[in-house]
């Protein structure tokens, strides 16, 4: 019985990429299993990374483009042109051109750092002649709203003289008006889906200045005013294009880049994993598959709320396709997996060690994790031909 | 699809006895699998616990004994009688009545300690009526080469004046001779088995007094004495029976007890898991079985040389049964294993921990690793009848 094998795993948080994962439990399969068939849709969150494990799961290609970095200097950035059949993609990740890791420590400053640069590659996947474009957000350096995005896009931001405005967050105080006339034509022909954390608002108490601000670097006066430049921003965008980005959900994405992409480059928001599956053609893949493996950092009794392996194996099951769970820790809760997709789970510890060593070997212990687990499937495989033979 | 599963574990050293890991294992599989039928072949190794766990896998119970404990004090001991089918069956492990844990600390002295009570715990299983008694050996606190259980059982050890020695190898130093006229009649009648580390030899080099002897205490010049002794011991046996305990296989074991049982109570010696295997009728239990789930503290390269797992695998591959292991730790070379009857193993860890930890966790753990392996080995069962059905 040759079995098809779909891996849809989640990074290892500070450990291991998705691409990684996925790569280590293939390994992992191909040893247990060397006739196994085995399809790959590594669930990306949208951050970093996410770029490379769509192009390599749907044998697409990477684009290089230099654009304008967070702090105004140029970075060498790409996107991905996404390979398989179905219409002509291209994929960004945000973080590509306005990460925190593209932000030097010392000029951690969100009054000042731009997502252009985002704009900019949404442009050059425009110049590739793309049908449709996937934005993943995450991972970002910058508190501007998409303001510099909307720049790029041809949207001019005004003060009352008339004067365009600087880039960063800090200059939308300053900000009178948007003519949106000379927006690039090409962006109302394509597609533009944004993959974004569902529940970041861009105003109010769990606006995107307060909850972020200071973790990219905002001091509290930053941030109250940062706040402020954010409410502006929501007060013109309304102005100008008649959208509510204040209220809209994702908005506050990413340094409020959601808005930006809402009001200027005619995107739909999306919870990140659904418009993720979609990309990936998730059903098309399960429909083909015979079991799906899946992995995180950890699982537990959070897994069922929004978490990677439960979102992917209650997909599976709607089509009645099993779902392993791979994980670094089991935790507290984790029967609760099973009323969500979950069939069985693994942790990929071995022995005694620390989190530490865990991390350290983290690829070598989930390409012997996913070798074990299917070992131990295969049991049931061979009982149950056992049983019916006799 | 109903399942029999054979529970046939080691104990886990320092950490479990054989009984907690067998009843643990059994309540992982009810969670996951409540239909399944269980059957119980604790794999006890001679020690201490061996008499508790056949007891309890085969429905028997046990039969308090006071007797002569290794310091000469009483000792409130027990036997176990089998349940089950089959000859009446008593089962003793000399631990019970010469163990080192019956031995106060400051009293350890293998000169002096004796293996009476093993003598007379086979007394007691004679006036019980069984056709056939276990000895299981090990965990001894002696080094008296079964001559107190020679003495228990009507043998006369004689010294050049015809009086008989005082208990302790050291004694042996004085033995002329051995009178056997007044053994007990009734170690004719039945038949005994003992399971004993059959690599444990009497005399020589690696003779059990050199071994073993400063473990249980000895001084330096007192392992001179005990292996002097020995041989004193070795030779009168062979004038008064012909036996050659010097040279057998497993005479050594436990003290030299393998060498009293030899001579004086017409034992057959066994490696041990060999015979504990036959008493338990353990081929018989497998022909009955779907699947075998075994364990032990530790799975590795080292696992096919004569551990309870790879043991246990061989014997039920040999019958086309699939073995599962679980252990505390998988370390190296364990892909061996595979070539000695185990078809899949699981760690029981499930998060970083120490070692510590893991035992005080232990049978949590293994609770819960029984439960996990279950689930993960039934994905393989639906995805067979999924296969078949499509």
């Amino acid at each position: 019985m040759t079995l098809t094998i779909l891996v849809a795993p989640s990074g290892f948080k500070e450990s291991l990429s998705v691409d990684d994962v996925t790569r280590a439990i293939g390994e992992g399969i191909r040893r247990a299993m060397p006739e196994a068939r085995i399809l790959n849709a590594p669930m990306v969150d949208g951050g970093e990374g996410t770029v490379q494990a769509l192009v390599r799961a749907t044998g697409g290609r990477i684009i290089p483009a230099r654009v304008t970095g967070p702090v105004g200097a140029p970075v060498d950035s790409f996107f991905g042109l996404m390979g398989g059949p179905g219409p002509r993609t291209a994929v960004i990740e945000m973080a590509a051109a306005a990460g925190l890791s593209l932000v030097p420590r010392d000029r951690r400053n969100p009054m000042l750092t731009t997502s252009y640069g985002v704009g900019e590659l949404i442009l050059a996947a425009l110049d590739a002649g793309v049908d449709r474009i996937l934005i993943g957000c995450g991972d970002s350096g910058i508190n501007d709203g998409g303001a510099g995005l909307a720049q790029a896009l041809g949207a001019r931001l005004l003060d009352f003289d008339d004067a365009e405005i600087g880039p960063g967050g800090g200059e939308l105080l300053w900000l009178h008006r948007i003519d949106t006339s000379l927006l690039d034509p090409r962006l109302k022909r394509v597609q533009i889906d944004a993959a974004v954390n569902w529940h970041n608002m861009l105003l109010g108490p769990k606006g995107v200045a307060r909850v972020f601000g200071p973790q990219k670097g905002a001091t509290p006066s930053q941030v109250e005013d940062l706040d402020a430049a954010m409410r502006r921003w929501a007060a013109a965008i309304r102005a100008s294009t008649g959208h509510d980005v204040g209220q809209a959900q994702g908005a506050g994405a990413s340094g409020g880049v959601g808005a930006g992409l809402i009001a200027f480059a005619g995107a739909t928001l999306h919870p990140r994993f659904d418009i993720i599956q979609q990309y990936l053609d998730f059903d098309r893949l399960l429909d083909q598959a015979d079991l799906v493996i899946t992995a995180e950092g950890s699982l537990d009794g959070q897994s069922p709320y929004g978490k990677v392996p439960c979102e992917v194996g209650r997909r599976a099951e709607a089509r009645g396709v099993p779902t392993i769970a791979l994980a670094g820790t089991i935790g507290r809760g984790v029967n609760q997996t099973f009323d969500h997709g979950i069939s069985a789970f693994a942790s990929i510890l071995k022995r005694p060690c620390t989190l530490e060593e865990a991390i350290r070997d983290g690829e070598k212990l989930l390409r012997r994790a996913a070798e074990d687990a299917l070992r131990m499937m295969s049991v049931g495989l061979r009982l149950s031909d056992q049983k019916r033979a006799a």
